[in-house]
């Protein structure tokens, strides 16, 4: 099991250096097909969503995102992590930064080749 | 697995009940020991800080929450659910009511007795 933490870990921080990348390629690749993410002040995103919102803000700010991880626990082939979040979002036209913060409650599903894909998420960020 | 489903069913709705005439009694039998509670804009909330948290809220506030689940999956020992959420608060001094809505996702533990038990739960209420 102290292996599958790892995978879950490693899965984990290869999702964040995707998010700061803006690999968006990628990010698609780790999700479940039917992933929802949950956020304050806006509706669920599904993972046909997902692409309207990353790229924009992407293109709109420099974003730099950190997530520590709390708990990381495994359970058969679910997994949940408890992290901790912050986002810095720079204007690329210029202007105040944007500092949010909170935590992040994570699902991922293990699937048959191994690989472990987020499958929920619901995230407390506000701004600070 | 079906009765599994209707179980944790059956424990979000004693949530929901419980949380709505504010009893505390009943709500800490429904958590787990190490439970972790996520919200927009304050800190983790541990089975120790609840009552201080939960009570003064319903001492303030006649509160109605509302709690639908959009789904409900259950796996092994683990079952998590995704639910859509409003919180009706109208203050017991009078004054104008606070709406928040927003959704939840909270994650499961079946206990060895077959109970589940509340053990994480991120939700992403705002003010509406």
């Amino acid at each position: 099991m102290a292996s599958e933490e790892q995978a879950v870990r490693d899965t984990h921080e290869a999702w964040m250096v995707a998010v700061n990348a803006g690999d968006l390629a990628r990010l698609m690749t780790m999700m479940a097909d039917d992933v929802v993410l949950l956020n304050p002040g806006g509706p669920p995103l599904g993972k046909a969503g997902f692409p309207d919102k990353f790229s924009p803000a992407h293109e709109r700010f420099l974003l730099r995102c950190s997530s520590e991880p709390l708990e990381i626990t495994v359970m058969g082939e679910l997994a949940y992590t408890v992290c901790r979040d912050t986002l810095h979002l720079e204007p690329r036209a210029g202007g105040d930064a944007i500092d949010l913060a909170g935590h992040r409650l994570t699902v991922y599903r293990r699937q048959p080749d191994g690989r472990w894909l987020l499958a929920r998420d619901a995230h407390t960020l506000t701004s600070v």
